[in-house]
């Protein structure tokens, strides 16, 4: 299933989508996504709705250098056990929100990664066959990022925390096998006409999935709507005002954001 | 005035300490603490309630070295601008509580700081002058810190971020000049004869805390409760299973917790 959350006419709600790109369609449900699916028998297009970030996360984890081809673009080594970062929840956006480039760096870039969404409540200390139990489904992540501050700062929170530099969504997929699906991102002016910057696929992370939930449960206890973000691969390239970025997964769909100056 | 967050025998409640050390008595209130303040009649002595973290926060901002004396102690140079972290907000603990040594760690260590609690709704990009109206008040954290990880990892996300690891209370403290205040970290077995382990003024801040703010606040939007951590002075010693931790601040009282093994 598809879960979404949504604005429309009368406020906003979670929402399971169905059909296909002749006609989807959105059916509300009365309940959060990790419970049991209750509808309330509410339906619009979804050409009728907003997207928002499908779900709220009391904390996003990155994992830097999880694909050999991108640690190899900047020099880097895959590290020996899973690389952690935080982004704040201020940076989360949604589908077709603007990721706003501040005046603090002179060159951001995209990083398009497959988003795991936890729905285990108290998920601590897992193994990976318990990690892969407390996981509810998978959505689109771009684990936006300031290179200059990143290579500047000692830490990476400023780099990649900024308002807007965590686009997320469209939906969260449940039942979606992720060890081989592809991922691209494409970045351009013409919004119908972007251009491939990243292409890669997920079984070249060097962490998996099971391992990555299971290594963070083994540091801070996750929680339902928690994100990891599992990494990029090779490509990662600048964003400008103007451009238009895509981040598409085989399975999940597309997540596009608009480019603005800050300023 | 002093806002803390407790537990008493019909649930949990925000209230106002009230008293000193002759006599503490704890006034429920039935707002936000960042609200007007409107008392419920309820009250209890300090002793027969258990204090909790005084606010939830959506992010635990941290400082790293800002005080000259503690950069040296490890041999670092003072950074020419703030050295930003992010601790979960799974790390949060309150007074009392136990710090839980993790198994990934051979040498832990405490760190007293200064918790600068944010009380605007978001505030960001602020100027210095802005930065202080968006203060709420203070309170005491520990920024507790697996120091052989800190090391190892290239990111300090693991090495600050497990459970347990952001003690903080005994109370939010409004009206308070923090200009010039003596914190003091003290260690032990015996719980009544503590070392004094660190001893430093918040004066000798490489960064002070209208700076820290504003930093802050022109990379992430701040939201009430937020807490920005403002850096240790030098002193900084391992805790072992069995300790008691205490963190002193003038004008704001003493934050004790006991450090237990996880396992």
């Amino acid at each position: 299933m598809r879960f979404a959350r949504f604005v429309h006419a009368g406020g906003v709600s979670f929402g399971v989508v169905e059909g296909d790109a002749s006609g989807l369609t959105i059916a509300e449900i009365g309940s959060l996504p990790f419970e049991e699916v209750r509808f309330t028998g509410q339906r619009w297009a979804l050409a009728d709705v907003r997207l928002l970030a499908p779900i709220f996360s009391s904390k996003v984890i990155g994992v830097g250098r999880n694909y050999a081809d991108h640690a190899a673009e900047f020099g880097n080594d895959v590290p020996k056990e899973p690389l952690i970062f935080i982004k704040p929840s201020t940076s989360v956006i949604g589908p077709n929100d603007a990721i706003r480039l501040p005046p603090q760096s002179q060159r951001v870039e995209e990083e398009g990664e497959l988003a795991v969404v936890i729905g285990a409540t108290g998920a601590r200390r897992l193994d990976r066959a318990a990690a892969e139990k407390a996981i509810f489904g998978y959505t689109i992540g771009n684990d936006v990022t300031a290179r200059d501050l990143q290579r500047s700062d000692p830490q990476w929170t400023r780099a990649k925390g900024f308002d807007s530099f965590c686009p997320i969504g469209p939906w969260i997929v449940t039942g979606l096998d992720v060890s081989d699906l592809e991922i691209r991102a494409e970045v351009g002016r013409d919004p119908s006409a972007l251009e491939t910057v990243q292409l890669g696929r997920t079984k070249d992370m060097v962490f998996d999935v099971p391992t990555l939930v299971s290594y963070v449960s083994h540091v801070m206890t996750l929680l339902p709507g928690d994100i990891i973000l599992t990494g990029t691969p090779a490509g990662v390239s600048q964003i400008t005002p103007g451009d238009t970025v895509s981040v598409t997964i085989q399975g999940i769909g597309e997540l596009r954001n608009p480019v603005v100056s800050l300023d």
